[in-house]
């Protein structure tokens, strides 16, 4: 049997007599004309060289996208870490794909993201740009921030975790005692022989709660639950994707059986691996630029909840645009890391604001940017 | 470990030294005060004696429900037939309890409707009248129908499937001449003895696609498969709850063989009842008096599609304001059973309109209603 979404869009099609016109049949309440898009290439320049594991750098690549109708201008952009697979080319290449003209009303949504999605099955950052561009230019025209639009109360939105660099303990102590005061929670990256040396360092300066990302660092189970045990003791209060992504078993015996909540990152991209993750991980940690933006990582959100799952909101290193968007279902999320444009020293944008060390969303419609 | 959302629920009021009030810390952006809520009942006359196996009815009871903040008011409903187990004595002691007065930002819908749902475990028409009113009023604050906040292109709303009572034949072809013209696809009860006869006396004078429910009526496995296959010879196109709710195991294997999708209705209340049923359904229908409303509904469709399942939304007898609201979503649906306010001959509102046998979305904002 045909399914009857694509049988009605073609009939649809065919009845207005169109092809592919806009919102398919339907006459938009403004008629503004098709959308138009343009994007460039920003690189992002850190404040501080940043180091994990297996490199270091002092910019990140990204691509910033305005999608304009009429005379509304929202804001996107992709951001590209290294470890993400997409670059400003591979970004490019795919934005000069993206036909909107063929769209006549940036309400639909569902119908535009759809397209978008179908070009490629990679380009997670690329969509993600054109997703939150349109994201800004929708709120925009309804007048309405999206947190207001998803019925989400910004009095609940939680503070964001800041990290410390792994570096010495003098360093250390010393960027924890600048983070202390501005930051509720603070994040260390783990998985390392340095794990027990950044702790105490950074329990000889303050007792904050402490987040730990393992980036899949710990390769056996019963050591990754002894040392939770430990980091419980120190005042952890959550652990992010301890083990390798293969490693799907011992990350349900880990989960069963740790005093803090498991958190999936380098195992989770999208929507459609959200279901397979429950009851292997306490939850997820959703990020833009891998999940194509704002429409998934809300119904991602969403998912997680109905499957009993907790939720986080993450970042890579991005403008204001970026981060403000994430930010705008931190207010249904148990945690969110969305420190990405603190760590630049080239914003674009004036956004979401860390204020007593928690998300102060501006109460300005789309993703709530204005251009600096 | 303390939940954070209800910890920071604590705090933000803690913080802003309120006792509950409103949103929760939250200025909004306008400040006409408190929200505040009427109900009255309002029985539902129908223009035909309704009868199913267990019996017959000439009224539906109602509660109609309207939710006023600035000036501005949204309509809601609560339809109870009987085998809803509510009444209008029960919506009425619901809503009797319910203190909208403690809020001040109906955009807050999460908070709301979770301070909503938390009043009693059941009362789901009574929820819905009270989600479906602020749906109304959040969408005309915004100037907006639902379909469009949601991102939904009103082109793509379904046919809505229209219900052929059992009756004898003659009685069933002189109704099926009237329907067809007026609608595209068919609604047959089976289960019963009469499945044949009607099928072969609508079949006698139109050939368009038609759904069938079966009320959990079919006891035999092999049988009920077996009937699917001359359903489906008969032009029939989707299968409503085959099987006793209880008989899950049988279902999962009748789905499994089906040469039609199988749509769970009584095995599914709300959005806890979905993912359990994947694997066992190929699909849902959603219906806004036992899901407690758009908003737990809207996310039903979203989490369905998730899990791979197919989406229907279905009613109760309502009068325009319940079929509006529920209408909302249908352009995202696979079938629509949206006749409830056709069988009514005092509807108070004027809304969706069925056009061409399609679904015709008001462009109007909230759920598209006027008071006739």
């Amino acid at each position: 049997m045909q399914n009857r979404r694509d049988f009605l869009k073609t009939s649809a099609l065919a009845a207005a007599g169109l092809a592919l016109t806009g919102c398919k049949g339907f006459t938009p309440r403004r008629t503004g004309g098709p959308l138009t898009m343009k994007f460039f290439p920003y690189e992002l320049q850190l404040r501080h060289t940043f180091t994990v594991a297996s490199y270091s750098r002092t910019v990140t690549p990204d691509v910033q996208v305005e999608i304009t109708w009429e005379g509304v201008t929202g804001y996107g952009e992709a951001s590209m870490p290294p470890y993400l697979g997409q670059s400003v080319e591979s970004v490019c290449s795919f934005l000069s794909k993206v036909d909107l003209s063929q769209f006549q009303d940036p309400f639909c949504l569902e119908d535009i993201l759809t397209y978008i999605d179908s070009l490629s099955p990679g380009d997670s950052a690329a969509k993600a740009a054109v997703d939150i561009a349109l994201h800004d230019l929708v709120g925009k025209l309804m007048g309405q921030p999206w947190f207001r639009i998803w019925g989400l109360n910004p009095a609940l939105a939680p503070s964001t975790t800041f990290t410390i660099g792994i570096d010495t303990e003098e360093v250390v102590r010393e960027k924890t005692l600048e983070a202390v005061g501005k930051f509720n929670i603070l994040k260390v990256k783990v998985g390392l022989d340095t794990d027990e040396a950044m702790i105490k360092a950074i329990r000889s300066v303050t007792d904050v709660p402490l987040a730990v990302d393992a980036n899949q660092g710990w390769k056996d189970r019963q050591k990754a639950l002894d040392e939770i045990f430990w980091l419980k003791e120190q005042g952890v209060v959550m652990v992010e994707q301890p083990l390798p992504i293969s490693a799907l078993s011992d990350t349900a015996w880990l989960t069963e059986r740790s005093p803090l909540p498991i958190f999936a990152d380098e195992s989770i991209q999208r929507l459609r691996d959200v279901q397979s993750l429950s009851g292997i991980f306490s939850g997820i940690n959703i990020k833009l630029m891998k999940c194509t933006g704002m429409r998934e990582g809300w119904r991602m959100a969403q998912l997680a909840r109905a499957l009993g799952m907790k939720v986080m909101v993450g970042c890579m290193t991005e403008t204001s645009c970026g981060i403000s968007a994430a930010a705008q279902f931190s207010p249904y999320v148990d945690f969110a890391d969305l420190d990405g444009n603190l760590l630049i020293s080239n914003d674009r944008f004036d956004g979401v604001k860390v204020i007593d060390g928690r998300l102060s969303l501006p109460d300005r419609p789309g993703i709530g940017v204005e251009l600096l």
